[in-house]
């Protein structure tokens, strides 16, 4: 016999993941149009975004850092931040999210190359507020053998904050 | 209270976004195979394809570049065109989707190396026709710093045409 | 009018393919954590592993090429198994999926660069038992030219084992 409150949970369970895939799928064409509004949402008001150390908090800060010189001479370059997918684990309101991820940039307009240039692990806590899901931190460590980068892939696996 | 057809809806959305993210990643692998029939049946009937400018019209014109000895050429000397992860709109039977892509091509066999050619910011708009979801619209610009490929991200991002 | 027992199959399939997603979107994490577990569990105990005419077979080969000087020796420098979306096909308790992957290797900790050492066309059959999904095998083959890859994509694309 089915139970239309299980069916309706499951159904829950496959559209959070969903908007949890959507979320991090918007990450890099969000960055890469050099759009700090659209990189600045996917983040809770609180939301930290922790890269190698460099510790962003707060939505105002990851619009700093797209709209940041830095950030859009490599818009204008031409970069790619290419996510890979992910894989989400949702626990009630909260969630963790694992993936691998990838910056290009053009070597100039006639090289007909781009340059990989970070190659890097994602871990992502997510939290629903308003039933919104929106990230609550973003560790990325560059693959580089840290064991840092290592830590946050197995515990992204294993659905561990 | 739940309500049947409410749960109906909720389901199709996730079947169309599954359907529609099928079809773009099997994008990378039929023309890869070098396959034009497979690369030409992802398209409506009068689908476009426009590539930095160059612009194809219709399935014939999509199985022609495939089969053209440009493409044939990549494909014997090995190449990967990968997509990433797209974020899917549904609006009834039509959709946008937007994702960035890479295009990759050996350096030689005994090189074990492959050159990143291009990354582009990719924008569809896909039409459910008889049942069945197409790409009505690929618009596909190099990220080499052009407005044309932000753009392209921006509105995908935003779910418009 | 709408049948529950259609419902709950269709709410099934969908489940089906992102538990195989999901499986698959972990190989990429376990191996570049350096995980042989994590890696080895991803397979059915009898499962094989098919690298360019490269034979492991049941978890304890996978277990031993993660743990092997090779492949540790990439994860200390520093590397990136990098797995796009899959297309899946799932019929009833067996699955096929393909997708296309890179392995990218750091150049060096002062490089900033990494070096695409590998673009692979990846065939999966999968299985379900004791309602968990399984890879009873994978076959992957570098897309240099090869026919073997092609047809790997091909095969894919139409859910053919």
């Amino acid at each position: 016999m089915t139970d239309i409150d299980d069916l309706v949970a499951r159904l829950s369970r496959l559209e959070d993941e969903r908007d949890i895939a959507r979320l991090i799928a918007s990450y890099g064409p969000a960055v890469d149009a050099g759009d700090p509004g659209a990189a600045a949402r996917l983040w809770a008001s609180d939301g930290i975004y922790d890269v190698d150390g460099w510790r962003m908090k707060g939505r105002a800060d990851v619009r700093a850092m797209v709209s940041s010189a830095a950030h859009q001479n490599l818009v204008a370059k031409g970069c790619c931040h290419f996510l890979g997918p992910c894989v989400v684990t949702v626990t009630g309101d909260s969630a963790v999210a694992v993936c691998e991820s990838l910056v290009l940039v053009s070597d100039g307009p006639d090289s007909g190359a781009y340059r990989v240039w970070r190659a890097t692990a994602n871990h992502f806590t997510l939290r629903r507020s308003e039933g919104q899901w929106k990230i609550s931190a973003r560790h990325s460590r560059l693959l580089d053998g840290s064991p840092d980068a290592h830590a946050l892939l197995t515990r992204g696996l294993e659905g561990s904050d």
